[in-house]
């Protein structure tokens, strides 16, 4: 009887360390998820930024319509904000017909967390090697599936309207 | 004895749980702390933007700068971004005198944590009674000193240019 007692002591005991254990994990895993590193998350819009202006220069509409969200909306002067895969695609063919051969992005500032980045940024657009306008910007950028998206993107040029 | 052996198991398990307890109130403030309410945020905002339209409508440029944070960035079409209070209150000051009377800012989705929210919402100039630009916005507002102040202030029209 005293062993059986001490079994069961032992295994009680066995039993709340491994379910203090197991809290322990828990906190370390959500100290671990809110150790966002907002230096990396930068570096990262910057990559997605490059994969823009690449696709642009490239012509590829389908595939810069396709580094939104499904439900992004493409906020650009003199319209309503435009939104849908289709419609922002429709846009960028837009402008790329307009004449426009390349966009420079240049980021000035993030803020954010894991899967919600906020940014701040410069643009250019050039015809050829001629500089035709020159912009500021904010991005909203949504993490879908480890993949940075666009979700809200809004712009203004620097210039006078001509 | 046996019954020494029993106080200090008893002792040891009350001690596993109790340590255990702490782990688990730990877990439970870091929960509380990141159980933050985006509607409540958002409800926040909404107000701060009732204070920003009484402001405007009461020709307070003055008290419309001090809603912006001290290195706040006012982004408006036609020129590069501008900063700091005086240079912002100048800019409302410049708006005012255009002719403008009042601002309607209707919030549409916000975003965020405790102390940064991305807002995205439109907005309409008046003249008197009279509509005179139809546009839209991406507001990211900072949480200083417990209240919500306008950091990056991003905007363009809906409209034509004229």
């Amino acid at each position: 009887m005293k062993y059986f007692t001490q079994i069961v002591i032992t295994l009680l005991l066995a039993f709340t360390i491994s379910s203090c254990n197991n809290k322990a994990e828990e906190t370390k895993e959500s100290t671990i998820q809110s150790t966002f590193n907002l230096t990396i998350a930068k570096e990262e819009i910057i990559v997605a930024n490059k994969e823009f202006m690449k696709l642009f220069a490239a012509n590829d509409s389908i595939g810069l319509s396709n580094l939104y969200t499904k439900d992004a909306k493409f906020m650009m002067s003199g319209v309503p904000a435009i939104s849908g895969t289709k419609n922002i695609q429709s846009v960028f063919s837009g402008i790329m017909n307009s004449g426009v051969s390349s966009i420079n992005l240049i980021t000035v500032d993030v803020w954010g967390t894991e899967n919600l980045i906020t940014e701040e940024g410069g643009l250019s657009l050039f015809v050829g090697d001629t500089e035709v306008d020159q912009g500021k910007y904010i991005i909203l950028w949504k993490k879908e599936e480890g993949k940075w998206k666009l979700h809200r993107d809004i712009f203004n040029s620097n210039l006078p309207p001509k």
